[in-house]
């Protein structure tokens, strides 16, 4: 049985982290904001987010609209094969899902844009206060987030009683994320690229000057990429693990779902904890009271899940399997660390080879990016077998119910996690605002420092996410077995114990699952590409047309909303193609070749997805800290040939890490829960 | 019972090629060549080729005599277990196949480094007669090669009638391949980057002037890389696809050799037809005359077997499966060229990005190379099911044996594949040296358009030089689990019949063997950089100390040996390290996890090392030609600043599609035979 204790426990812990998300909104509220230009820009900044919200929900909502339909006829089973009630309860999960995560997005945008305003503008007086605005605000997202997400899930549970239910809005939450995440990237990177080109390398003026039209879309967009977009993708990844380990240990024993729910919420419940902990200490080091937060928040989930494990007799083994993720998670973190951070050698001697030109840079970046994604596998590889093993003597599924539960240790404490992320994007605003509003020398300093700070954590936060997702699609391959085994039970068919390689029809599968990710980063590159030679045109004609842009005389503006369009248009026009590829290919494998053809292809999109998007993130995030390295005045500095050389690194890396890098989880996971979702009609109709 | 009437063929047609390879030896021995400085800067090239040569045979020597001792000592099974005449035989086939594929390469430099002199001195006077030379020098390797294969491959047989020791005979193979690609693959681009980054960047010289102190090595770098490299490669992949097929075959009925040994003897003697057949027709284009090589081979191939398999009955099923293999081999060439060709899209749209600068060069080949892996993996999918369900009616493990017929019928035509390959650097010599020689305009444009063609065609060669290792390497994980059983038979344990994903020992291993070929391509391309930077070094050193040599003073000439000598060391020295890693992870893995977490383990591996295989050789391609499609005057041309980003492309690009990509091929033969070679020790001792 499911415990009502702990279904009441994690929804009182849902509702208190919405209230805490609730009281730092308002702290920051109530932060004093006076300078003018400021307000005037920061008021554009939100304006621009809120238009490409709006835009992008518009058009989620007709998507999910159809989706919501063909689940209410076909899902889990034809409506007129009897049972529409299962089927009404999916698609009104399918809703929720889209309508949480989306409604977490839309509050997180809300405050980061009031927050990076605070943060400018506290940085005229002190860091402490400046960087306390940058990482409430982050933390309203953190809190709104894994708020929404865990209330969602235990209260469908608790009505529908259905794990199953789970997927649906599983499945939700990753069509918002494919959105959010893949449309925000290529909106964020449009506008960046284009920014520059024309501004930086055309114009030679400076980055975050106001005659550039496209500079407020650029501001937007670390807000609708950084922010709404990782907070979906983490609102994805952590639905998922949940919704992984409900299916697989319902199966077992429903009462399974008690300890999920324990651990999710005192992960939740840790995390508030280490918000209210987090503040800079005497060291006046942001990186510092950035990690100390994390560390924080894992010791408590550590020691209030042994408390509870202790006092409510769940099994210790799940604990330990449990444990296990969030420890390699922590280890993932750390590895990912080394190749992005400037004090280490790879982001060093990438940019000693920016000497000798930017072709060098690439190649460097590249091998260090290449070599980024072991340290990952081999966490991954490490923390799946030890999860086994441990839970091996529980005998059934209880190792795979072990791998999924290591995956929600992995996700425990996502909600500090985005916290500390989303902090990120908040002060790296609040560094252009000081610029734009002239708030002088020191405040720069400051700003920048606590915008540096972000970009250290955010490769610690990154590796976490990425090992996480990579612990969540293994548990997802779990669910889709499960879910062909209830339905082969059902219809009376042959219960398949798993997928193997020298099946020619698994093998198949693999093969055409191996190019996905590839394919879709592609288009997403191609995408912003082509985006940003539209916005390119645009900013060249209103530095054309508009008297006196150019020259900066006062009182002429550019059309900044102009830009906003057309990156939020191109975004959007950009990303269906790819969404659908994935989603399309899907289906016509699971047509072809049946369950045993889904299983090889989840595996080669899991291997090379895992592969493309460790690289991708980490090559990225080593050129951009490689730019910053040089810019520190090291390997000749701004100006001279390395810093051109390093230049283009970065440009290169920007979508990478932006863009096509994160949305690659997003897709493996719209693509396993597709293929769950679908279980039952691949079983009955395939040709194969 | 083999029978002997296909022994004693497959021999003769082994030896015709050999005496064909002679034949076309003195053909082109009796060609003109009169200008004096072409002849000496020949000899330059021959003796620097020769020079690395013998440097890597000697350290090959020593490697492969420490491997020979290791086979006679533990393999198939430790010499204290009895029967010591099987490691014997082991360790000669071991022997065998390291030096007669070494045997081949020594033969193809020695023939290619007269050959381009020859086909030099002919461009003064026909484009016809300067095509044949190179076309032919070309031959010898492709007849050397497969000849060599086959007759090692069938006398092994003859003798031994076990197809165990082929495997042997394959791993000495791929031993040679690991050398002569990779390490042949850093010494070319070692000495192709630092020519370009001292001559042409820096001192702003041409390329191919004979001041150049690194000028000699890079000519040398051609054919050591893609003449010996290249056909080393082949010759491993050709011996591998008939071990896997030999040993499949054999363990279901001793005849199957028959088959086997008809259709590869077939092959080679349709690719002795094509060679004399190739011409250079009315039309006067060696792109037709190249591709109708392919065409020839490939329709007297088809006839053939037909033939074969009517008169001698033959199974039809295994005939189909045969000729699937080598239509999809076909269509993978075609779509590769598609990607790379300067007349198609994607290398177009790339040029095109270049006026945006180095950045978006990088962008948009990143994208098309990441497309590009979508027809080869497709292709590979559907042979693979396509020979499977043929075969599937004969029953056993006859599906099995038809993917691995496959293979050997994707790889019937090497022979011819390797003709047309080793053109390609040929004619590049020939233009370097009518450069050097000047031996005037008319001469440059013949061989500038000799030399096109080259590249034109070794996209599509190259397309079917990965597609049959992607099926080759399939059937060797069959050859895997073939090796297991056996020896799990006599152990009395457990047959297995797969590897099945959902076990977390087989999923340990898949997490394992993804990075493998990602750090093993990184470990290549910084062992280029690092190399480069020594070699940037003494060319600049040369220049300093060398008194008129910057001017060009008559009679004064660099130390060219010294930089070959550079090159050598450098890239012998980078190369092991990179070896050692992916065998000693491998057998890591094996004594960790056992037979099933390699299976695993050679599933990553394979996935990954395909796709980053194909990424990497056409992301290089379609840069190599994006530069060259600049350079014909389009998007600026010369000297714009589009060339310039299109030369950053081809500078990345170059260890991408020259080092890394091709040698992956090798590195996944390497795991897979260590693998086999093993199975027997990982089934017996392993901690999982």
């Amino acid at each position: 049985m499911i415990n009502t204790f702990w279904q009441i426990s994690a929804i009182l812990v849902s509702v208190l982290a919405l209230g805490v998300a609730f009281w730092l909104y308002t702290w920051i509220k109530a932060q004093p904001s006076s300078n003018e230009t400021v307000q005037h820009v920061g008021d554009l900044i939100r304006k621009g987010a809120n238009t490409f919200l709006r835009r992008e929900y518009v058009l989620l909502a007709r998507f999910a609209g159809v989706i919501a339909i063909l689940i209410l006829i076909f899902l889990p089973s034809p409506i007129w094969s009897g049972n529409w009630t299962k089927n009404l309860t999916m698609a009104f999960a399918y809703i929720c899902g889209t309508a949480l995560s989306a409604l977490a997005g839309k509050i997180g945008i809300q405050v980061a844009t009031i927050a990076n305003v605070k943060s400018a503008e506290a940085a005229k007086k002190d860091i402490k206060l400046s960087f306390m605005a940058g990482f409430r605000g982050g933390a309203v997202m953190g809190m709104a987030v894994v708020g929404f997400c865990l209330l969602g899930v235990t209260v469908l549970l608790s009505f529908t009683k259905d794990s199953s239910a789970i997927l649906g809005f599983s499945f939700g939450a990753s069509s918002l994320a494919l959105f959010a995440k893949a449309g925000g990237g290529i909106f964020t990177k449009t506008a960046d690229i284009s920014a520059d080109l024309v501004g930086k390398v055309e114009l030679g003026i400076p980055e975050d000057d106001p005659r550039n039209p496209a500079v407020i879309a650029d501001n937007v967009g670390d807000n609708v990429g950084d922010v709404a977009g990782m907070g979906a993708d983490l609102f994805d990844s952590n639905v998922a693990s949940m919704a992984a380990a409900l299916i697989v240990g319902m199966a077992l024993a429903k009462d399974n779902a008690n300890i999920v729910l324990a651990y999710a919420g005192i992960g939740l419940l840790a995390s508030i904890i280490g918000v209210f902990c987090a503040r800079m200490g005497s060291s006046k080091d942001p990186t510092t009271a950035l990690n100390k937060n994390t560390y924080i928040t894992t010791g408590v989930y550590l020691l209030l899940t042994a408390l509870a494990t202790f006092m409510f007799g769940f099994e210790w083994r799940i604990w330990g399997a449990t444990m296990v993720g969030l420890l390699v998670g922590l280890i993932i973190g750390i590895a990912t660390d080394y190749f992005t951070n400037d004090k280490k050698k790879p982001v060093q001697l990438t940019a000693e080879a920016s000497k000798s030109g930017p072709a060098l840079t690439i190649l460097s970046g590249f091998a260090y990016g290449f070599f980024s994604v072991l340290p990952a596998l081999i966490g991954i590889a490490i923390s799946s077998l030890a999860a086994y093993k441990i839970c091996e003597p529980l005998g059934g599924n209880y190792p795979l119910f072990g791998i999924s539960m290591a995956a929600v240790g992995m996700l425990s404490i996502v909600a500090m996690i985005i916290s500390n992320d989303a902090y990120g994007p908040i002060v790296d605003n609040a560094r252009g605002l000081v610029e734009m509003g002239n708030l002088g020398e020191e405040a720069l300093n400051i700003t920048d420092e606590l915008d540096s700070a972000g970009n250290t954590v955010k490769a610690m936060t990154k590796g976490f996410a990425i090992g996480a997702a990579g612990l969540t699609v293994i548990a997802l391959l779990g669910t889709f077995m499960n879910e062909v085994n209830v339905a082969a039970a059902i219809a009376g068919k042959e219960i398949i114990s798993g997928f193997d390689i020298m099946n020619p029809v698994v093998f198949f599968g693999l093969m055409i699952g191996i190019p996905i990710p590839a394919v879709f980063s592609a288009m997403l590159i191609l995408g912003v590409d082509r985006n940003a030679q539209r916005m390119v045109k645009e900013i060249r004609r209103q530095f054309k047309e508009i008297p006196g842009l150019r020259e900066g005389k006062a009182g002429v503006v550019p059309d900044y909303s102009k830009c906003i369009d057309i990156a939020t248009t191109g975004a959007l026009r950009e990303l269906i193609p790819a969404g659908l590829m994935a989603i399309i290919t899907t289906i016509l494998v699971g047509f072809i070749g049946g369950v045993q053809a889904i299983g090889g292809f989840l595996t080669g999109n899991i291997v090379s997805g895992l592969l493309l998007a460790l690289f991708m993130s980490n090559a990225g995030g080593l050129w951009d800290n490689g730019k910053k390295f040089v810019e520190a005045g090291h390997c000749g500095g701004k100006g001279s040939d390395a810093h051109k050389a390093a230049v283009v690194g970065d440009t290169v890396g920007d979508p990478f890490k932006d863009t096509a890098g994160p949305s690659i989880n997003t897709q493996i996971t719209v693509v396993s829960l597709v293929s769950s979702l679908l279980a039952v009609a691949f079983l009955s109709y395939s040709l194969f």
